[in-house]
């Protein structure tokens, strides 16, 4: 391949290839290089703008850190997280939904029933339900956790005034799949957009603002792991979410209430609650590990 | 847009960007993300090979510096860089080709016909031509700017043994259009392989050789300016450049010869130079601006 045109560079790449490359490895570079070659011919890319497309990486490298990940930002804006997110839990199951950067390992466990809430200010909320199949049978000993903002629209691993482990915890269910947390009603927040990824929000008009969400993990053996997001049917962002993160089956109504026979009453739920406070129901639908 | 999924989420994403978002960004924006979706519905990525991905651009970003950038690299490698320097080339002159991460500003002038090779090891090589149009008319006063790597493929500043500047150069050609040079045979290298992007080539099975080249930029009043490599027909890398940065009238013979009388008599060359030595011929043709 001496003479590379602009018709056979693409194909010249491909050539490139060793027959010893794993083959999953070449379909993904094949289709990436496919599209990237595309992209540029189709927009007639400028060398200024190659320019100005390479700057934007470089800047995201430099402000990327172990605890701040500009691509990954870049990703989630883009929608890119949350395609990848869809395309791999096509299934009858509660939808997952992005990650996000701010869980952390290690979250205190807390009993079915038990109180997140504790000394943080805001709304009473009360979320509970039950981990179960698609045929609504409980699924025992599964494990939920669950991470979300102070009403400052930070988590504690952003804000030096939560203690560790701030409105975070790990819960196991029983045999009936059950589960009720007592907590705080979560926040809208901007994503960081003081990097190129800001830049790229303004250039576009687009706000950085996620509307309010739960953050939850729920694992249980034989089951498809979930990552998910739980939002609230009134926020402001819903519509917009900065990073496509909502899905129709993860919007909840929290109802509130001045009802306090609503509450559990076989459970410690309820012994910090005043009224008025919130009522959400959620159940989470797991799928088993062999429909993936 | 509260109901993202896989089908609408492009759509969503273009239903984010404002009205007062810059034509042109709008259009770049919009080819990137409908390549990139559909890369991922293509090749079904799943959250692991995004996640890889990701981890990619992140090494990329930590080991990028204002002297070496990973991006350009990567861009380079994936045939992006030649793609976007032909796109923005189609005329009939000289072919471009890539500028390069080893060009630095501010190299000594050298008079039509002075010695560049100086005390550099390795075989001497005369190179002239002309500066011309595309009907062959001479552009006077272009200047063409010079740099290549030693005899042990390292540029001057990668190399302290190297004196600064060594083998760079700055040249005002006269009424005649007319260049000559006295210099060393360029050699092969290696690209930086030691990041992420040597790990791509490794998984792929590809060299990281570059064939041996001169670069050139050739700038005249009123033409454009030329950024451009050439090539020598005996190199051994040619048909598997690293950056696909080779073009069919970019390789020059290096013609072997102890035909002293070959030497122009007119300039400086031939000064330092023994038998036997390297002829090239080479001429560098520029279009006008508005043709561009």
């Amino acid at each position: 391949m001496k003479d590379v045109t602009i018709d056979t560079i693409t194909q010249a790449f491909l050539n490139y290839c060793s027959e010893d490359t794993d083959p999953r490895t070449y379909t993904v570079l094949k289709s990436m290089v496919e599209h990237l070659h595309a992209f540029v011919k189709e927009t007639e890319l400028t060398h200024d703008e190659w320019m100005r497309g390479l700057q934007f990486m470089f800047e995201a490298g430099q402000i990327s850190t172990q605890e701040r990940n500009e691509f990954v930002l870049a990703s989630d804006v883009t929608g890119l997280s949350s395609l990848v997110d869809m395309i791999g839990s096509q299934h009858e199951g509660t939808s997952s939904s992005v990650l996000g950067p701010f869980h952390v390992t290690g979250a205190p466990e807390l009993p079915v029933g038990g109180d997140l809430k504790r000394d943080n200010e805001g709304n009473t909320v009360v979320i509970e339900g039950h981990v179960k199949t698609v045929d609504g049978a409980p699924i025992k000993d599964a494990v939920i956790e669950l991470w979300q903002t102070a009403t400052n629209g930070l988590y504690s691993n952003q804000d030096e005034a939560q203690p560790e482990y701030n409105l975070r915890c790990s819960m196991k269910v029983g045999e009936d799949g059950r589960y009720a947390i007592t907590t705080v009603k979560p926040s809208p927040y901007k994503i960081p957009d003081d990097g190129p990824v800001g830049d790229l929000l303004r250039a576009t008009g687009r706000n950085a603002w996620r509307p309010s969400h739960l953050h939850f993990i729920v694992v249980a053996d034989g089951y498809r792991s979930l990552v998910t997001e739980v939002f609230s049917s009134d926020d402001e962002y819903l519509d917009t979410d900065a990073v496509f993160g909502v899905r129709d089956d993860l919007i909840m109504e929290y109802k509130e209430t001045t009802d306090m026979d609503a509450l559990p009453t076989d459970l410690e739920v309820g012994t910090n609650v005043t009224s008025p406070y919130y009522k959400v129901d959620f159940d989470f639908v797991l799928v088993p590990t062999e429909a993936s």
